[in-house]
């Protein structure tokens, strides 16, 4: 039996043409999306199980028509989406996709390439290359900075912090003989209170334990304290601990604070310590030649992590990661099977050498179109619009009678609450959580909440590529009329 | 000062209008680039160094237009690419995305949802849900196996062997007090000499190091031998180790070769050890219903991996984990910061509690695509014709009077070298290393190879979408050339 595969249903993909065709009609529907992104609610209203109870329990054995999956994006996927592109997302760090990255990602999925090694896809591995080398320069890092794309800040941070267990270890033999079979003290690392869930996660699946997490107290910045990560340090050290990782951050996930880094790598410096240095969200902020203070002290960390896929434009995923030490990096990864020695293995970088994953997707035409359709001034004007949007809204929140500023906002992001004459600081959590949730419902504005010395706080973030200041006149629109309606 | 976004090149995304125009460019280039896709040389044929040469040193201080930036993709990229859709890519498993899978993508990236909790993208979690639950289905696992989409089978593997580590290890406290800090005896995982690197990258990232590794030997048909693991695990525990993970590879890298799932299983369920299933590549096949056998015993498995990025022409990346102990998965890697605490938070699924990494693209939107356009039946055709294709290719090398299959073919990949009467081992190996870099050349045929036994193997997988029977045959005819040029 012979079989085609052209135009017969039985084999091959998707006949070109059709394919066109369903492109062109994607392509129109993302771009009334964009277009009208704001007719959407921008948190999905749905109850759980909503876009569930519309989706077959079976898949279908036969296959379906295009426009009937294209129709139900409508009709299921839509109502559960939450939009994050919609210029009233101020939760979290919204983070948008710009429409260059939009297009950088339909090749990237085309070529579906996997740069595991240089030769399966040479334009990946060098195109990576000349990425992290602009990106770095963008940021001001020094030339011995060394970089690469992860997926996630959560991963980069993992990989921070087995370098930096590879480096403390050696003498112990972790990478041979495991941990639980080496004669190492228990190992310590140390971040600050409002440092990220993902350095704790990292150092769980790293075999390091919650307990090999120390926490060290911040001021009333919510910076971390130098001076108590100093006599943290020595007590563990005294109590036969290994110090082997500081984390410290340049814009925490609540409040955006900043970590003295100049202090802080002093100390590691002194110590031997491995400094990482997490900043996914504020990292960006620095290509601001006036924001660049906010890396001052970097120059003498190990390594740092800043995500281009959270205030830099680009569609999730795409996390940058540098280090001083690649090759103590690669000592605690790199694992080369038969199969991947190739004859140029010798001569260029395969990145599948430095991580976990064998998998590597083309990720840096993402970078490459974003940066040079905005350029870098073009991506300084946005985030300095970004910045005077936040400190607007900060001087507003600070003029007003019921709100007060809870934390500096350095960055884009202002925490806020609600206070209320004669109102218990309980009564006054209950309130603002209502509020949020209020606002939250309207579908314009969605923000989000932490909490700060014990009190529920409500966040608003600025960093959607979409968002103007007519948005936030909203934001400031609601916050006072659903207050009023609270009071 | 007013700053305005529409229309002003200094603030705000790309126009729509300009999008939209040059998101069609795109996809006519893509179609284009599919449908011409045999004019390009499958493997790259730059010497390193080529790409970079031509990309500037400094990004770009000034905006630049996308057209310049599109054909700078035909002037730069594409030389440097390795086709991984193209039907001559027989190397690795060569994984191809499909026309619905792309799409998906565009879709995906135009979103840019971050499903970490539920609220954040309530679609993408109960998309995944129903998918996971859909593939499930299509590979006859049982109810109970909970799914999870991550990135890379590195990255699912490594969950697995966590996962393993956290069972294992309670009673030690690992979790809490770290492994260097627990009374815990040295960890060992087993799996066969086969095996994917991936899991000693996942013992050496989680802390059990290299020596926590035991390969067991293989048989003449390269499958685990089971008595050998049974000794292994008896002979450590004598030893003062503790066996605390298996991984059983259904498809190994090299020759895809089956391991015996069931009788490792019964192993491990008397010995209460968790089995992990590595079917990353091969357990795509089981889809088809002569295939299934290939996961007899999986029924008694804690975890499997599956990756339909591998060959379910789904874009990379989308790596299918199923565990039948969530709960365990989520003792491992659950912390939940008070940002991310919601009102439905106990109502609901978060996959973030279930991983290393916080951000999660929306995935599942390529599986909804793929199966909903294929439909269960076209990808049981597809995997069908590959397996017949490479049935043919097998049937070939063994009538063939210069060339020895060197392994079995039970899925998609043959194993074959050539072997010259009065030639030693030493000299077949620079011939047929010779072989596949001529053959590599020509730019029509990208193969890889293994060592078995000590002795070059080339391997030809077929598992692309766009393979056809002209092309096995180009192969053939290539292999007799290029082998007669050598002779």
């Amino acid at each position: 039996m012979k079989m085609e595969l052209k135009n017969d249903s039985k084999f091959g993909d998707m006949p070109v043409d059709d394919f066109r065709r369903y492109g062109h009609q994607m392509v129109d529907w993302i771009s009334d999306y964009l277009n009208d992104i704001e007719k959407f609610p921008v948190l999905s209203q749905i109850k759980p199980g909503e876009v569930k109870k519309h989706l077959p329990e079976q898949p279908p054995q036969k296959g379906e028509e295009l426009a009937k999956i294209f129709s139900d994006i409508n009709k299921i996927i839509m109502p559960g989406m939450t939009h994050w592109n919609h210029p009233g997302f101020m939760a979290y760090f919204n983070s948008t996709s710009s429409g260059p990255g939009i297009l950088a990602e339909m090749l990237t999925a085309a070529f579906n390439a996997n740069g595991m090694i240089w030769r399966t896809c040479p334009s990946s591995t060098e195109l990576e290359q000349v990425m992290m080398n602009w990106l770095r320069q963008m940021l001001k890092l020094p030339e011995d900075f060394w970089g690469i794309i992860y997926d996630t800040a959560s991963v980069s941070t993992m990989h921070a912090i087995a370098a930096a267990r590879e480096e403390a270890g050696e003498k112990y033999e972790l990478r041979g003989k495991g941990m639980t079979g080496s004669q190492s003290p228990r190992m310590r690392l140390y971040c600050s209170e409002q440092a990220h869930s993902s350095v704790e996660k990292g150092a769980l699946t790293l075999g390091i334990g919650l307990e090999g997490v120390r926490k060290i107290s911040v001021d009333d910045e919510f910076k971390m304290i130098p001076a108590e990560l100093q006599n943290a340090i020595e007590e563990d050290k005294q109590k036969g601990w290994l110090p082997f990782c500081v984390v410290a951050t340049v814009g925490t996930t609540s409040t955006t604070s900043i970590d003295p880094v100049e202090k802080i790598a002093k100390i590691c410096t002194a110590e031997n310590i491995w400094l990482h240095v997490d900043a996914a969200y504020g990292g960006t902020a620095a290509i601001v030649p006036e924001m660049r203070y906010i890396l001052n002290g970097v120059e003498h960390a190990d390594s740092i992590v800043v995500n281009p896929h959270k205030w830099m434009f680009t569609p999730i995923d795409l996390s940058a990661f540098y280090t001083r030490k690649p090759e103590v990096l690669k000592r605690a990864f790199s694992l080369v099977a038969e199969y991947l020695n190739t004859a140029e293995q010798n001569k260029v970088e395969s990145y599948m050498d430095y991580g976990v994953q064998l998998g590597r997707r083309f990720r840096s035409l993402k970078l490459w179109f974003i940066i040079r359709y905005f350029g870098v001034d073009g991506i300084i004007d946005r985030l300095r619009y970004h910045l005077k949007l936040t400190r607007d809204f900060s001087g507003w929140i600070n003029s007003h009678s019921h709100f007060r500023q809870m934390a500096a906002a350095p960055l884009g992001v202002t925490c806020f609450r609600a206070v209320i004459q004669n109102k218990s600081d309980d009564e006054l959590d209950i309130l603002n959580e209502e509020l949020m949730n209020n606002i939250n419902k309207t579908g314009k504005i969605f923000l989000s909440h932490t909490k700060l010395n014990g009190k529920f706080v409500i966040r608003l973030a600025i960093s959607g590529i979409r968002t103007e200041e007519k948005h936030v006149e909203e934001a400031k629109k609601l916050l006072d009329e659903k207050l009023k309606e609270l009071l």
